[in-house]
Formats: structure tokens, sequence, C-alpha cells
């Protein structure tokens, strides 16, 4: 299949790389074959597309969170992490079967893919069930059981078998869309030589780890506490960075801590709207940039932002910083993109796959609607997309070339039978 | 006309009430008739509306914008205010003429009505052409000719005498939709004397007063310069506060300024995407609440935001300030939505007439799509209004019992041609 699209605005998020105007993208297969001027000749092609008025972009890719809580959106809100999470959240996961999980993935998923995902990490439980409904509706998707060892050695023992034997069985899978990770809970949740099991099952299995990190100034004191240490020199002596790693929220970190993530290229998943929402604080973002990191972003489990909105967290990455330093140019418009895009692929280790568009790489794509009232005038695209887009302004959603999204209607997933599903497994296990 | 909605879930906004499910409304020509259960006999209803799977709340009111500011959308961005304005928003708008004014507006207008704003203030120039696309659009406004008094005393007199004439023919036009205030643009714009003879304007007309107070740090510290005094001790002493009145930003204040604020009852419009973007700060909204002050939201100039969408500037105004404060009470959602509807209401001194939905108020209202992915489960319709929803999800909306946007369409302006004659606009006085 040859598909040429045509009089496009192509966003290609290659470093330095401006809008290109007018310009065309080929597609082949699962790759993209060319981007550039309008060819003169357009023979061979199976489909040629007339773009005037959308722009082409990398799909976003969303480097953290937990699909499945998408079915406890709106249950707890406006409450601390810990009392959300202890007093909330967790008696309704202790309540979650394959079938929440199931339905909550699915949910999930829908949801991304119309708003332009095109790749997501997930870390949670039954990961089986979110491998299938990936395997289904045809998005990319990095998986990894998250294990929290507060529990007996049997069952810590157990969820770690668990977590190796799903890494390895899926890695690879549904066409190579999938990748799995190995994801030891948070260094609160799980003591040290559990955290190293995992450190040693992701060297040996070849693969990154992830985990949640300094997400809160409670869980940061904790840690000094119980260790003498903060999290990231704890994480380091714990050999956490000599694999390549990830750590999602990192938001009370020291300007040391900063130079270590920098000095071993820790990548790190920004989660903007999660710690706003829950009280956490904000990352510092524009100091970690300063050090070289490139930070991506994540939404964060749908429970505690409460959607999966990435044209949301890049444009909350581009405003809170500005505003809480005081500085409006903080967090430029161009760079806010690259991060839910190109960043995106290099914190998933992903980045000679998907997150820029070129010659060569994954045809993983969305087409925006340049049109609305919201994106006139069209002088800066970069600005528009940033400031003043909305998930519905995304269009079309390609995933290895194929369309998973077409004018807004999901081709692989039952809308419909999602919802209905959903609200039924809620409603199974609601107080 | 007599219409009925039945079968919706009904957010009245009114204080301590919750969402009223599978609930009715009857609207009388521009009046609410009802609010409550479905009834039982539904004759005599010219038509009755079947509303399952959609939720009814009081429309979006924007209390500080400058509407044609959206043709330098994107024109200039990441800078600070003071460079922003002088070298680049103010030479643009000189070259603004009634053309630029005119279709800007419209712009803005058809904006807004697609994001669910029935009602906006509008404070700029050239106030006859916002008055007319008001006219044209069915929309709600509150309009005042903004001053700036860095001129000679010529030009002052001819700016005053232009703002009590447009202010004085235009109240109660467009069938009593538009009212109108008197605007002086700044303390750190406007000589003492020359707010002082504004003031006494208002008084005269019997009208409201605005003007942007306290937006940045740079401008507070010249006030106390100039001055003497911080701007909320300078304003009182003009008399300010002695008519109803209406500040814009107030970011930078003392907890004694929002004692005075509070006892003078001074209506605050906080614009959290503007102060963030343009790096001016962030508000202490949360202790202003505390204070017993009511503030609404305003997306301020869309060259400053980059947009007019009130259910983003909702949602800021719940995550910020929990974030900043790391108080995820901060602003809970039922008063985040508040925010946006009634105390804009409140704010602009329309409260008896519009701002929530009850018998006898004007028709404003707005529906919104509940079926959308980011809105399962259905579990707390606030809670999803403000941490999931988007713009597009406003299906129609109502001013004065008519309906200007139905199914996403807009019924009263043609979008093509707006958007034709905006880029036109733009493209004559761009550099």
């Amino acid at each position: 299949m040859k598909r040429l699209f045509v009089h496009a605005t192509i966003l290609t998020m290659k470093e330095g790389e401006v809008p290109l105007k007018d310009a065309a993208m080929a597609v082949e297969d699962d790759r993209i074959a060319y981007v550039g001027p309008v060819p003169s000749e357009t023979d061979g092609y199976d489909e040629v597309v007339n773009m005037t008025g959308k722009a082409i972009l990398p799909g976003f890719v969303n480097t953290h969170g937990h699909a499945a809580m998408s079915l406890l959106r709106g249950f707890a809100d406006d409450d601390p992490l810990q009392t959300w999470l202890e007093e909330k959240i967790w008696p309704m996961e202790a309540r979650f079967g394959p079938e929440q999980n199931r339905w909550g993935s699915a949910l999930s998923v829908l949801e991304m893919i119309k708003g332009g995902t095109t790749c997501f990490l997930d870390m949670y439980d039954y990961m089986d069930q979110v491998g299938q409904v990936v395997e289904e509706a045809g998005i990319r998707a990095v998986l990894c059981r998250g294990a929290i060892g507060l529990c007996s050695e049997e069952e810590r023992k157990a969820k770690l078998e668990e977590a190796v034997n799903f890494a390895r069985e899926w890695n690879g899978a549904a066409k190579g869309r999938i990748t799995t990770m190995m994801a030891p809970h948070a260094p609160y949740t799980c003591p040290p030589d559990y955290i190293v099991r995992f450190v040693e099952k992701a060297q040996e299995l070849g693969i990154p780890i992830h985990t949640h990190m300094s997400e809160t100034e409670a869980e940061v004191r904790l840690n000094v506490e119980q260790y003498g240490l903060r999290p990231v020199e704890h994480l380091r002596r714990l050999g956490f960075f000599d694999v390549p790693a990830l750590v999602a929220h990192a938001v009370h970190l020291t300007p040391e801590e900063i130079g270590i993530l920098a000095e071993y290229g820790v990548k790190v998943s920004h989660n903007p709207g999660s710690n706003l929402k829950l009280g956490s604080g904000i990352a510092p973002i524009p100091e970690m940039l300063k050090a070289g990191i490139r930070p991506s972003l994540g939404t964060d489990g749908p429970a505690s932002n409460n959607n999966l909105d990435m044209l949301e967290e890049i444009r909350l990455a581009a405003l809170i910083h500005k505003g809480v330093n005081r500085d409006p140019q903080a967090v430029p418009a161009p760079v806010a993109l690259r991060m839910g895009t190109l960043y995106g692929a290099e914190s998933l280790f992903l980045e000679d796959r998907i997150g820029t568009l070129e010659s060569g790489k994954k045809a993983d794509f969305i087409t925006v609607d340049l049109t609305g009232p919201h994106m006139q005038p069209l002088h800066d695209v970069e600005s528009h997309l940033v400031y003043s887009a909305s998930r519905d302004d995304v269009l079309d959603v390609y995933v290895d070339g194929r369309p998973l999204l077409r004018n807004r209607e999901c081709l692989t997933l039952d809308e419909e039978k999602i919802r209905y599903h959903a609200q039924r497994a809620f409603d199974a296990i609601r107080p």
C-alpha cells in the first residue's frame, strides 16, 4: 500500500526544523518513504490525499499511565495523593478483575486514539488484557507489570515472576508494536532488595526499567527517613540507572539530583496535569532542559488527571513553567510539542522507530484540522497547536501506516460497545 | 415559543445544589420557565427535546477580553508582558482599522459561541464594530471602550468622550443583550486625574467600571515609585471602588489588598491562561475565596492566551492553585464551574438575569455531550466537565432562548466568511 499526502503543513519534529508549508509525505506500508516538496509525479500511489487546511505531525507519545484506571475517573477528586491512593483508589483497585482491566484499558485506548496518541506506556496489572486491547486497537505501546512490594515475600516473588513472564512473552508482540519494560512501582512501595531484583531482570532481558519517583514531598521525606538518602541517590546506588531507565513525575529534585539524572541519561516523564490535580507540586522542567534532559509527557492514570489528552499536557507544559517561574520564555511552544512527540519516543527508547516524520521511520502520524476559528489567522502553526488546538482537531490517526481514526471515527474499536462495558465494569465494583 | 428539554442532567449552578439527574427545563421565549423533575404532561410545548446523554448548564461568562485581538493570535509568543505589548502588540494595534476590529471580533465571537460562552466582556477600540457583531451573533456582551491615557490632553479628552458616548448609546442595545461599562485601561497607563474622570462618568451614567490591575510585579513596583502606593490603595483613593467595579488579573496582591477588595465588594476577573503564558504569575485565588471574594474567569485577548476556551480557563483555575499551593483541595471542581458561570454573572453585575438556571432568569444555556470516551464512566458530571471535557463537547448554545449553535453548527454567523475576512484583515497589516 502506497499513500501520498499532498499540500499539507508538515511538522516533522526533527530538531531545529520549522513547519514545512504545502509539503508532501509518502507512506509505503508501515514506513514513511518521503517527506518534502509536493512531487510533480504522483503515479504509482494507491491513494493520493489532498491535505489542504490540515497539518501532519508525529502521533503523540504518552510516556506514563495506568489505562485501566479510567474506570475510576471522577471517583475520587480533590484529595491529596496519599489519601487518594490509600483510602479511595487502592480499595477500589483491590476489586478489579480481568473485566475491569479489559474495559478500562479499552476505554482509555479509545480516548487516546481519538486524541492523537499513537504510542503509550502502561504500568498496571492484568497486563495480558492490556496487550490484547493494544493488538486489537492497532496502537503502539510499551507495557509493564507494575509491582508494589508492600506484601509477603511469597506475593513479591509471584509478582516479579509475572512481570518477567509478561515482559518476555509480549516483547515484540502485535507485529512489533508492543515492547516491554520492568517496573517496580516506586522506592516508597518497594524494599531496596526487591528493586534490585527488577534491575537484574531488566538487565537479563535486555529491556528498560520504569518507576514512579519523587512525586510528592512526603515520599521524598520518607525515603530520607527510611534509607538516609533522597530517591535519586537511593535508586542510583541500587543500580537502577545502570540500565536504560525512565522515571515518572520527578517533581521534587535538587540541582544535584538533576545532575545525576542527566549524567546517567535517565529519561523523565513529566505529568503536569496529574501533579497539579493531586497538589504534588511542579517539576523543575526548565532546570532539566538546561541540564540537557529532554523530558517527555505523560497523562498518568485517568483517575488522577482526569483525561488522556496529550494536547492538554503539551499546553500545560508550555504554560505552567512560564507562570511559576515568571518567565514567558520558560518552555517555548516548539519544545513543548517535542516533549509530546520526539522526546516521548526517546523516553521509551523507540526514537529509532518513531517520534519524527522522516524517511525510514514507522508511519505513526496524525492529521490536524487547521480550519477552526481558534486556529485563525493561520500564522504560526506550532503556536496554534500548543496554545489553541484541542483534541477534537485531530482528524486522522495512523500507526504502522494503518488508519486507526479517520475523520474522528475510530476504525478499530467499537465505541458504543466499550462505553457500555466500561460503565458495567465500574458499576460491578462501586460501593 | 415554548420548549421543553427532558431527561437531561441539569447543573443549575445555584449555590450548594448538586446536578439534577433525569431532569427537565422549560423555556418560554427568552426566559427559563421551569427546572425540575420531568413533568408527566408535555402538551402545550412547541418543541419537546430528549436530552438523554446530555447535560444542560448555564452558558459560560467570560469576564475579561479584547476580542479583536484574535487577529494577533500567535503573532507574538513567549515574550514578557511589557516587550510583548510595547514591541509587538501595540505597533500592530496601531495599524488596526474598523475592518480589523470587525473581523477580529467576529472571529472571536464565533470561537466563543462554539466553546459555550454566552456572555463576554470586551474592552477595546472601535466598539461600534463589536456592538454590531454582538447584535448579529445573538450573544450577550458587556462592552467598554478601553482608554490608554499616555497621550496628549486633547486625545485623552476625545477618548473619554468616545467612551461616554459609546456607553450611553449602546447600554441596553441588542434587545437588552448589551450593557456597558467605563474602562480606563490601567493605573500604569492612565494618570490619576484621568481615572477620576472615568469614575465620575460611571457614576453619572449609573454603570460599572472596569480596569486592568496588578497584572505584573513590574507594574506594581512602578505604581509605588510613581504614586507611593500599591495599585489597590491607589485606586481606592481615586474613588474607583465607590462605583460597582471589576478588576482584571489581580495577580500581585497583599493580604491587606485582598481585604480592601473584599470590603468594597470589588469583582475580580481571574485570567489564568494569560497570566501563565505571559509569565505574569499566579493570582492568589484560594486567599480571595477565603476572604469572600467570588472571582470569575476571563480568557483575556486571544493574543495572550491564545484561545477563548472557557472550559480551559475553568480547568486551569481548578488545577494550578492545587499545584502551586500543594493543596489538592484548593479550588474544588464545583467552585471552578461556578467561577465560569455564576461568579461571572456576578462580576458583570448581571446575576439578576443570568448565571444560574432557574425560573425567571434569561434562557442563556448550553448543552454538553456526555457520551465521549473521556466522560466515562458517568460518575460525577461536575468533575468530568471540569477535568475532562473539551470545548467540542458543547453541542448547543442558547441566548435569550434563541439557538445560536445547534449540534456544533453556528446558526447566526457564517464561519467560512469570517475565516476568509479575518485572514485578509490580518494579511493587510502584517509586517
